[in-house]
């Protein structure tokens, strides 16, 4: 193997211990293999004899994004939904006509495996293209066995299949099936004691997801799911304080989540019990932009505890289309109002955390070699730009993509 | 020449004498040299011997795009003053360091005419390769002869550049320069005696627009620069009723304007002046979205009154730093809650009227052959979806892009 060298790079190493961004002037980055062997300042870069050295022309580098947050695999869409709605259709109408969230549930549930990979490969390709180098996919649309592991499948696959690492999450307690609308307990009876084991066997999920809400689980059922969980060796992580204070962070902060995501009604003692278990903030301002949500999550008091925040895309085909976690950068600037700094560390540093990676989401020695060039001046130009291309070249395990 | 003949099209005419979209079917469009020659139904296409054929697969087609409201030409940017806000700066603390729309007008006389093209040109590739055939271009940086007409003739310089026609219109009324603090009047005075004279000279806008507002130009001020405009056969337009009503969209109305813009506090009197007069409203979700502004535009009151809906990136380094007219859609429908159709419409047929065109907008018969093909299933789906490419090819002037 050869060493390879970046330089002439405006480095954003999102390494906090030092200044802002972690910036390096006039840096080098020297990759072997998928590995970072040495980052810092041009001038006091050792010798490599036979490196193969890349110059980026004083291009700006940040680590590869990581879009921690997503329900890429789904059968369907909801566009023809979406259209209704505008056209004056209630919520009730469409689901009526068989619309909202069990509409995608159909959907997936006739979909087949290829089905569901080339449908999400073809959304996948717009985030890749924009620097997306880790992603994480849910199941939820499945809600019966086969279907949640034909999901965790496809999920797989697509990592795979392309040049990103697939982080995957069941999400059994998404929604009740319709075949279970009267008989919850024995739904959620169905995820601890056959889909757990079922997912655990195939080792096809590193987490256990949850919706934790009025119109999804209670903490009850929540904490049922997560015990079972934790015993066959899961990480927890649930969608909490979306639509109302359940107090569901709290719980799964006591169950070590890694992540509890939305957040918008999450209240101090929440935020005091996920200090505890150092548990990441997810933000999903592409959701709160398409609900046109207008309660914002506690950025303040998240800041006043020192919570980690991520930043991801949720994309999903209902409350969420979103195909730019870039976009989602400049959402969370504009709409949470989070600083330029903070966006990035969102979707870098702090979403790595929220995956439970150590290995990637700063630039430092012995890391990835995940890696984004961006055609920008100035690092708050990511937060700033609203839509249009900025990605120069992405960097996926020492290789340009 | 030869014919050209696209066809297995999912053809949106927006022509709307006939069904939504103007949708047809199965259908073909003929295009002789760079203009549409026959659209409809593939079954009654007439025989064209000696054409080329081009198989679009059931793509769906548009008119090209057209963005009828954007200040792309500018010197500098508001990065820094956009993160220092964010980081707790005042506006006020931000005035003192020179920021707000000084610092550009500063920055945009320092720079040369070759330096505006070249980072207007940069900024304008991002919307042309989602589908931009048509763009509007605003002075209004300068404030001063010499600079006014400088960014004039980047933006003539910037269609002659790039497969695009670029519509100019002369906003020396968007600011009050600093040397003319004290003397206002002296400020209008020259715009109507010494700039619109030489912007008339040198051909170099089709229309005159200002931004009318508390801290713009009151509306006796903007009327006298409408006389005088009129006088030269400019036709005129207004940045009226963002942040409050001045009743500038009923002066303009008045004076016959092609449209007015932003408009979120309209009163239905003025709407009542602009059905009489057939002036479109120009709405900016961009601006909307980076203000975070609450206040919604009558869409409902437009609608009553049958008043055509246009849809911009009102594309500046300020307030609405927007490179993507195709999010535009989306914001169009997810902010303003306008119908997909209504959104489309918005960046094809009504903003080719509010920039007086009737050359382009709809696909039909004699008009400009400017296309865009879609990855698309549905046409909702460019309202859709958020971020991420959808765009498969863009023909201008009869050719692919």
């Amino acid at each position: 193997m050869t060493h390879k060298i970046w330089k002439n790079i405006n480095l954003l190493t999102m390494d906090n211990s030092e200044n802002p961004y972690g910036y390096i002037d006039d840096a080098a980055i020297v990759v072997l293999g998928s590995a970072i062997e040495w980052v810092g300042a041009k001038k006091d870069l050792p010798e490599f004899p036979t490196a193969q050295v890349i110059d980026c022309s004083g291009a700006y580098m940040t680590p590869g994004l990581i879009d921690c947050h997503t329900h890429l695999v789904y059968g369907g869409n909801r566009i023809d939904e979406f259209e209704k709605r505008l056209n004056g259709a209630s919520y009730e109408e469409i689901a009526k006509a068989g619309g909202g969230i069990l509409s995608t549930v159909n959907a997936t549930r006739q979909a087949t495996e290829e089905e569901l990979v080339a449908s999400a490969s073809k959304r996948l390709k717009n985030l890749l293209t924009e620097g997306v180098t880790t992603i994480e996919i849910k199941s939820g649309y499945g809600l019966d066995i086969e279907n949640e592991l034909k999901m965790l499948r496809a999920a797989r696959k697509i990592g795979r299949m392309h040049n990103v690492d697939v982080v995957t999450s069941f999400l059994g307690a998404h929604a009740l099936p319709p075949e279970y609308a009267v008989n919850r307990e024995d739904y959620v009876d169905l995820i601890i004691e056959h889909m757990l084991p079922a997912v655990a066997a195939e080792g096809l999920a590193q987490a256990v997801d949850g919706f934790c809400e009025n119109i999804g689980f209670t903490c009850g059922e929540i904490e049922k799911i997560f015990i079972a969980a934790r015993k066959l060796g899961f990480d927890v992580k649930l969608h909490a304080e979306q639509l109302s204070d359940q107090k569901g962070a709290a719980l799964a902060a006591k169950y070590g989540a890694l992540s509890v995501d939305h957040l918008e009604y999450l209240s101090e003692e929440s935020i005091l019990a996920m200090k505890k278990s150092g548990t990441v903030a997810v933000l999903l301002p592409g959701a709160y932009y398409t609900l046109r949500e207008t309660k914002l999550p506690p950025i303040e008091l998240l800041r006043k505890h020192n919570i980690p925040i991520a930043i991801a895309t949720d994309s999903n085909p209902g409350s969420s289309p979103v195909l730019s976690l870039k976009l989602m950068i400049n959402m969370a600037s504009t709409l949470f109002q989070l600083t330029p700094e903070e966006a990035l560390s969102g979707v870098t540093r702090n979403a790595a955390l929220a995956l439970g990676l150590t290995d990637r989401g700063i630039l430092a020695r012995g890391k990835k070699a995940d890696m984004v060039l961006w055609d920008i001046n100035h690092p708050a130009e990511l937060s700033y730009q609203v839509g249009g291309s900025q990605c120069l070249a992405v960097i996926k395990n020492g290789e340009v993509n």
